[in-house]
């Protein structure tokens, strides 16, 4: 265990910091035979990207993959998929300022304390955008995992969110809005709320609902490496989250067994979820829902007291290029984990080449 | 990956089902050269176990562990510490009536299609009473962390809650009332709640709440290992757990940048603590705290419907042994699961000799 | 990586020393749904146990192996099989003469320079008692790998041995020796060997030679985890082993690619098997073949000059229980590291159930 | 384990075809704060590089590694070490002889019975030049290990051989020749000899001894992860390996107990090395020697029947560029895979920052 890899059976490895040459990664454990569809892996890329819309940071990257190895004629090969993404907006000089700071609620105090050197220029590795990486796995994964549907969506800004279950909510108009928030009017909102903390200098933060829809039931494996520990592992993995809550959640902590138990009806249907589709750590067939907890971006517009490596107090300066609230951004991200730990159990299941029953069955 | 292996530096693998002949595991990785105190393990054993008031079932086992290696003359070899842990009291005549039938909210119907084949006495590997194995290894964990702090409480049952922060409390009260909860009239309260709900036949969910102090800099492993990360992932691994936050949490994300930032003081002190002691997955010498969502047990004194294995509408009577409310009994189990994290993080960072750097402060 | 589990998908946890209480293990990951020998596995077990006959160490142990979990009414559950050898003949007092003294090239100095304490009595962790737990892993990984087979036997002692390659070899007369020799005739001049080198104190090596049969195409994870990388690895964690050679081995560096190539038939079939049945870390189906060397065991019963731990000269006097030649005993480890090697490669390679498949065509 | 990655506590996991557009790799678990000597790593590469002599193929690669992350002025920064390696002189057109046919000894036909799809230009993944990643992470590691030496030579080409053990060798004359060999003498004869095998168009195997000194006491992990194992598996998984011998290993087994056993000397040095330096799976303090039996390369100038992906019988034309004899650029493939496995051990004992113990002593 060295940080760097997600997955067991279905295996990411990413390297690449913020202002660095390049990012990239290794997909290993892909199922061979599989054949890719180039341009729904980038669309994905290009919900993640920055500048794709007025309310998210204004750096400017084409995030294209490269794809080195691992697919041959557009099938997968079965052996690793190595892939780079070039830094080309990367203005190291913006971090000049922060050179011996360290930002508050940033990763430059504690990276500088566990490894005795530090990479300022924009975050280093803690930067989020090591997760461009992470959607390149994703977006493979999620090819491999069809017909089962991941969908993520904001579901909170601050104190606005979205009241009704996804349930009843139109996944179609998620990407209608800059918000990605399949609710329009609450998504206007959410988007007022951003341009106002943005204009004021500072974030917001929010929370995330991902749905599973499709899924089969026996993915999981218990006892430590339960679905749902899994992707909780998956979620807490990402920049900024500080919480994860399945099905009923902290909510459902207040309800008696006799409500909060899902009647089994055959066929294995439940006839309420308040369990969120996994039971035991293990898959039982229902949708998987999910919140995820995103605190404010830390990278405010405003002076903030802070110290230096030379423990002096310093004033960090309000400067730089930022997200006001990273959570529409974040949307592609938690998908993307959620994908990779669900092909990772399905293999852990149904072996190396058990999708192609699932999507056979398409 | 097979599910029954925790952490990777210090790793605890595990087996045994409810009703089988013992449980038991293997530490493997424990550093050598550490004396063991063999009565504080049992302590800890007896926080845990099944009979210890009359709140909490009445099961009677003595979960004595019994050390097969890796100690010679009270002091750790190096080599995997082997234990077994005999089921004394397993009733399986109690679980003839659910041979057939699924339970709902339990694991058994997913047991079933996972693998084909289910051990129905007790829950088999899904019972709870797997968790014993996990307090074996966390209370040798916890022994060489010292003086690291790792200290959990039940801060709500129900709908009752303890208000005040963790910094307020006196975590010498915890263990004076057989919930666990450190403000003696909010224990009342809840010792009350779970009496009634037991009375009724029914359960009742709640959180529970862990504080980790003197914690070094440095602990986690960046970008997928991160320790909010790896602690999320023990903990939705317990049984009935629903969700966990760190600091702040889901509440935080209502918040602003510059409400949320904690400022940085000389010497890396930060003057609030939103961020829970974890910042980009890394520890930063703060309190670590986090509050884990315990669901109402499954098990209930009221018949239920369900389906049996031929897929037959069927009714499930409410018998057997059981906790209506899990939480007291779950304190030392996340305990054991926080101290198992933090042991891998700090071998991963100071190496398998490194605790004893900590320790030679005290 | 903590080095007391072997394999990933069907993994084996062990723990025990040569004088502690007990030995015992963790298999994780076994599938679901087989029906096992019991007696079969004990038989493998008696196979390996010391007094076996009067050519090997005549310790007195029944080598009992005691069942968990794991398995249900005969049957396993996938849940990990958790087991237990008593250790019941353990002279603890045969090692006083050895708590201070390091005997010539066995583990007592390393183990006592690397974790700083040594469990004198008997070598501890690294005596080859250890591998009784590798047994009753490789005797259930056998069961469910049938009808593929392998098989193990002595080919050299000193200097005398099979000159016959193994096709020429009637291996139902392996067990009709206490050797383990297939050749009537060499395995009456190694017995001859053996007890002449008893008689005098001393010890002698050997070759173990073992061929699996029957062996799916496809097995092996390259280019790390190749097949033959795999083996090698299973080999060498076995005492007393000092090399490994696949197919033509060290002889076949001698020879031109012209007469080395295995030219391939139709059906795969090749008209030689230079290769060992292993071509680029994957089985090609043809028969795995390889030769382990033994050194001759470090206990001898002859007084050595040796340090003790206060770095000064002593002499180790030449007494207790031994092997004279470990190689007859080995035969049944061999085959059983080569039976957990293959088992996790098919499941690497098929799934989990995959092993139906191959049974089915019995 | 999905087979492309080496180590666990510095780990290399790699990707590239032998004509993709780039090979690289990522190397994690990397200490913080080494200088890294980028010229030494590049010359690591240029001895195992096609085209340095007119021994060895004329592929004409230049073989530059472009590093791409996780070194920030110099100097590594503990997050992970991404590269790259450009195919510039992959003719895939070469290898339209072989779209369909397998060729013999070669991993052709066994790749495409596991994958089922076959990347056939230049072997795809199961070509050497996959080796070349691995020398980056080898010369790294090698620096990291400094002072401990790590050096391999070629022992014997076909049957001839050097006679002497390596103690009687001088070592600086290994790169003095294009063979590698440190006897001038049986360098020249070897010499002789691969030229006459390359014009008969054929190919020839060899040994290459490797010999490690300066070795820290305590390095590997019983009971199955033992240094001998571990590199055992490091040398088993390069291309054309087919055995491995450590210390004494198949002579030593006709020796007696007696005559083998290395009699420890004060301050832990033996008076023979027949242990080859690692006892118990440990290392000792002595040099580690072994010798890595190479098979003869597939690949010849003759035509050789074999069958095609259609199973019907071909003939395999001799045409294409290819090594004689590959023991000359194997020489810092075996150095590298043996860098990797003793950091990773280093690691494992002396924890993520150990090694500057080391390299302080210089």
């Amino acid at each position: 265990m060295n940080g760097n890899t997600f997955g067991n059976y279905f295996s990411l490895t990413t390297f690449g910091e913020s202002h660095g040459e390049a990012l990239g990664g290794i997909i290993d454990g892909c199922p061979a035979g599989v054949v890719l569809d180039m341009q729904a892996i980038q669309k994905e890329m290009d919900r993640r990207k920055p500048g794709q819309s007025t309310l998210v940071t204004q750096r400017k990257e084409a995030d294209e993959v490269r794809f080195l190895s691992g697919i041959f004629e557009g099938i997968t090969t079965g052996t690793p998929i190595g892939f780079t993404i070039e830094n080309t907006n990367s203005k190291s000089k913006d971090y000049e300022h922060i050179k011996h700071a360290y930002r508050p609620s940033h990763a430059d105090y504690v990276y500088d304390q566990k490894y005795g050197i530090r990479d300022y220029r924009g975050g280093g590795r803690s930067s989020a955008r090591e997760t461009a990486c992470r959607v390149v796995g994703g977006a493979i994964a999620k090819q491999i995992l069809a017909p089962m549907q991941i969908t993520a969506y904001v579901s909170a800004v601050g104190d606005i969110r979205v009241e009704q279950p996804y349930t009843a909510l139109n996944f179609s108009q998620i990407e209608s809005n800059a918000v990605r928030c399949p609710d329009p009017k609450v998504a206007q909102a959410m988007e007022e709320l951003i341009r106002q903390v943005k204009k004021e200098g500072d974030s917001v933060g929010g929370v995330i609902t991902c749905v599973i829809q499709q899924v089969p039931v026996g993915l999981g494996a218990p006892v430590f490496d339960k679905l749902d520990a899994a992707l909780a592992k998956a979620m807490l993995s990402i920049n900024a989250v500080k919480g994860v809550e399945f099905g009923s959640g902290f909510a459902g902590t207040q309800l008696r067994g006799s409500q909060h138990n899902d009647i089994l009806l055959p066929n294995g249907i439940t006839a309420t979820n308040n369990a969120g589709g996994i039971v035991g750590g293990i898959s039982n067939g229902m949708d998987i829902f999910f919140n995820v907890a995103f605190k404010p971006t830390a990278t405010i517009m405003k002076d903030q007291p802070s110290i230096n490596a030379a423990n002096e107090v310093v004033t960090v300066e309000g400067k730089g290029r930022h997200d006001a609230c990273v959570l529409p951004r974040a949307v592609p991200i938690v998908e993307s984990m959620a994908a990779l730990v669900l092909l990772d159990m399905l293999i852990e299941q149904y072996g190396r080449q058990g999708w192609k029953n699932f999507q056979d069955k398409k």
